[in-house]
C-alpha cells in the first residue's frame, strides 16, 4: 500500500459518505469524485441543503414527525381528521403513507419497534406521549400501522395492551401488507388498499 | 397522491441526494432520513466537509489531479520519479493506483476517453498539456494506463500516434487487466501485477 492519500479534506469527505446507508468505501469514493466534478452544480448546493436542514428541521413534540415547524405541518393542518392517530415506526413511514394518500388523520412516530435482540425496550420508544394523546376525548381510533415483521407485530400487541381500557377503537392495517414486508417498500396502491380495509387489532 | 410534502428543505435535500451516482429517489429518501436522525454526528459534519472540499479542492494545473494545492501533492513530491508519466482517464484511477502502491512516478489525468458515440474528441481531453509534459528532456517513459475498454484502447492508440517521434518509451499496462475491465474495480494485487509487467504499447 502507498502512503499517498488524496488529502485530508477528500479523505474525510469519503469517510463521512461511507457512513450513509447503502454506501461502502468504494461507492463513497465514486460519489466523492462525482461531487468534486460537479462542485458548482451539486456539491455546493448539497452542502447548503444539508446545513439548512440540519439547522432548521426538528422533531414535532406532538407526533415525532420531522419538519421546520413544531407542531409539524400535519399536526397543525386544520383540514386533517383530529380523531384518528396512525402509529408508525419511522418518519419514512409517514412519507410513504402520505405519498399513497392513504390517510387523512394525524400520526405518531414510535421511533422504532420493541426488539429484545437489539435491546429496544418500551422506554426507548415514544410510547408515553402516545398514551397521553390517545386519552384525549376527541380520539376515537388508533391505527397501528407497524411493519408486518415479528418485532413490528410484537410491538402492535404490546401497544394494544397498553391502550386497552381507553374509549378508542384500535385497528391495524389489512393483510394487504405482505408478511415480512416493510411499509416503505410497498407500492402506493397496496398501501392505500391495506389502509382502506384496516380492521380491529 | 396526497399534496403533503415533507417541506421544501427536506424535498430539496432528497432531490439533490437523488442526483448522486447509485442513488435513486427511494434510496435518497432513506439517506435523508438517516441524516436527519444523525444531525449532529453525520449531517452537520458532512455539510462542512462538502463545503470545505468545494472551496479548497482544485485541479492540479500540471496533471489534473484534485488536491488542495496546485501543483498537487504528487507533482510536488520530491521523492517521486520525475522521468515517468502515467496517463489515466480519471482522478479515481489515480486513487486506485496509489492504493495499490503500483507506481512511483507522476500522473496525467485525461478527463475521459475519446468516444465518437458520446461526442468526445481530442480537444475535449487534457491532451495538449500531456504533449508539452512528454516533450520535457527528463521524461523517458509514458505509461498509458487506460481502461481495457474499446474507447480506452482507441484513446491509447491515438495517444501513441501523437507521442510518436518523441524520445520516450510508450508502455501500456499488461494484459493482467481483464478485457472490458475498469481500473477502479480491480483488486490491488491485479493492478500491481499489471503495472509491474507493463510493456511497450
Ligand atoms: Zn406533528
Ligand atoms: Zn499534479
Amino acid at each position: 500500500m502507498s502512503n499517498y492519500s488524496a488529502g485530508p479534506e477528500i479523505e474525510r469527505l469519503i469517510q463521512l459518505l461511507a457512513k450513509l446507508p447503502g454506501l461502502g468505501p468504494r461507492s463513497a469514493r465514486r460519489v466523492a469524485l462525482h461531487l468534486l466534478k460537479k462542485r458548482e452544480a451539486l456539491m455546493g448546493p448539497l452542502a447548503e441543503a444539508l446545513s439548512e436542514a440540519a439547522d432548521k428541521i426538528t422533531a414535532c413534540s406532538t407526533c415525532g414527525n420531522l419538519d421546520v415547524s413544531d407542531p409539524c405541518a400535519i399536526c397543525a393542518a386544520p383540514g386533517r381528521d383530529p380523531s384518528v392517530i396512525c402509529v408508525v415506526e419511522t418518519v419514512g413511514d409517514i412519507w410513504a403513507l402520505e405519498r399513497a394518500g392513504a390517510f387523512k388523520g394525524r400520526y405518531h412516530v414510535l421511533g422504532g419497534v420493541l426488539s429484545p435482540l437489539d435491546g429496544v425496550r418500551p422506554d426507548d420508544l415514544n410510547i408515553g406521549r402516545l398514551l397521553e394523546r390517545a386519552a384525549a376525548p376527541e380520539i376515537t381510533e388508533i391505527v397501528l400501522a407497524l411493519n408486518a415483521t415479528v418485532d413490528g407485530q410484537t410491538t402492535a400487541h404490546y401497544l394494544s395492551d397498553r391502550l386497552d381500557g381507553l374509549d378508542v377503537t384500535i385497528t391495524s392495517l389489512a393483510r394487504g401488507v405482505p408478511v415480512g414486508g416493510e411499509l416503505d417498500y410497498l407500492d402506493d396502491g397496496t398501501l392505500a388498499a391495506a389502509f382502506k380495509s384496516r380492521r380491529p387489532a
